[in-house]
């Protein structure tokens, strides 16, 4: 068994406001995240797949098939994009990092063919402090 | 003579978009970086400064002073915001990194002590591919 | 199910010795390590965190909170210090990467809300080669 | 428990070439990576080993003896190379990094002394965007 | 008066060796970057541009002309090659850095629009440790 | 004209003190820099060699020669160490990095092969947000 990680990186917009709570409690909560305009950043996401080697070609995966999958299904909505205004995930869910990676982690799985080695995990990081993880 | 390069980071979102110019121009010249809810980065500011060094205290510039100097001046209204509707250089001017770094390079002369030693430098990375240098 | 990893930085500086062995072997063992006035590092410290999000902030842990039990119980002791003087876990304990990195996590444990999502790592870079982790 | 990964670098070439497809299935299937006078990259390679902590020392192992290893078994015959013509294990098998990296697994527990912590993980990174890991 | 730097990554192999000296001189002075089959790199390209800026784009140079010219007159000719045998520059000239740095210089000189900002800077990164800068 | 720049690391510890200042100006001027036993830093040094290129070795200078160069004169006795007991330098003055630095220009200097192209510029990194640059 072998694991693949397999990086991307796309730069977009959010502002962080939860429709449950109150401006106030929006502001307590997340702070500068909440100013009105949002603001934004270049994340990086790391795709993890895990499978035996095929013998004759000495790949886990096909990579740019893997390419394809991620740009079509997640980079071409969310790169140089607005989360809150763009992606209807976010239209009444918080646009936190979290809520971000369980978006990515269901739009891969929409779309990953049954004959691929399985999707692991998905990783996201938002700034270089912050890295969140999914099992699948 | 010492030249002392000081790192900043702040996280904004931006649309490109030139009021000179038609949609059809705007899209041409700006790619997805037009797109109409815009989209962020996590910029990197590094500040040069140089000058002769204080022989008693064996510092060419207080890094404390410049710190809170360059966070009422820059990062105060330009970190977590929306360049275009939160910084008043935006308003008319297209947000493209080489205009915020002229903006950044005015504040910072605005509030310049005259007893400091100069600024020489003011560059701005926008990603890990562009960097943008202005002499001062 | 998602885990948050949560960067820290610090500055300390160490002299590895062991008080079990002579100056011979001390020398042996640890190298240049075992200079007697020590020396430093820039030490990157990893937090993980696992658990259930909340739905109604979308979020794993509050950050802030986080940001402040770590501070609080780690870095304000060990950042710009010397850890064989200033650190009494390191009295008669080798300062390794590996016995800070157990002191942290003791640290970290001892301070940890019964309420929050569970420390589940604890990561500690020493340099760019060398990294340790610790399961909790 | 206490888990130590320490990195490794080394720079080496190859062509992806398989035997068992045509020319044409070649450049389909690997793209410039199968170019007929090959490319190279700077490997990172991080060697994962989990065990006890010796009590006198504060260490999980030796670092100068597990760099000796590594150096021996592994960055000799490969740093500086051309893994196609300096490397047995490829011969008949594409040097892709996922076989590259089942080679320095099969090099690495080959010297692997009994007395040392268990060899854990071998990862290896082709170029910043693909990370190939190993269960040992 | 504003300078871009942008970055561009190749990767590509390569073996030092001087027609000038002999077989004993060579391994002497490359060392082990004298080896038969040779190795290879991930290099990485910034290509320095410096003008004024255009008032009604706020841009110094449009990145997307830039991109394709490199890609073209560059990347394309030394990405995933063998430097000695599929570049020209290096039939008879050792594929060291510095030469390497040159014969980019040169190829970008060749196709550089007279219309556009001057080229100021070409700098090559061979590892970490070693970067090589030529003024134009 | 080709501009190398070579880097190099070590780690050491030092404590900012000035002799010219009370210990009260000491705290204020250094902060927690001033903590009296000290910390640590895993310091980066750019060395940065200017000249014209030897047309049969295609090198601007013998990087090995270089290496040995700089270990002689500045790593051995800087490299995990601490810089006010061990390095002479600082026994009368602060061992602030602009110090360092200026330390470091003369060490190389004395050393320095007539022969040799220019020592050009010492750049000296304490940490990822502080560069220090001197001109020879």
């Amino acid at each position: 068994m072998m694991r693949l990680t397999r990086r991307y990186r796309f730069s977009a917009s959010h502002r962080l406001h939860s429709g449950d709570l109150t401006a106030d409690q929006n502001r307590d909560l997340y702070g500068k995240c909440n100013n009105p305009h949002g603001h934004g950043h270049d994340y990086i996401l790391d795709v993890g797949v895990s499978g035996p080697l095929d013998r004759s070609t000495g790949r886990v995966v096909a990579v740019p098939s893997l390419d394809a999958l991620v740009r079509d299904s997640v980079l071409r909505d969310l790169d140089h994009r607005n989360l809150n205004a763009d992606a209807p995930e976010f239209a009444q869910t918080p646009a936190t990092t979290e809520n971000l990676a369980i978006a990515i982690r269901q739009r891969l799985l929409e779309h990953w063919p049954a004959a691929w080695p399985r999707l692991e995990t998905v990783r996201l990081q938002e700034t270089r402090r912050n890295r969140f993880e999914l099992k699948v």
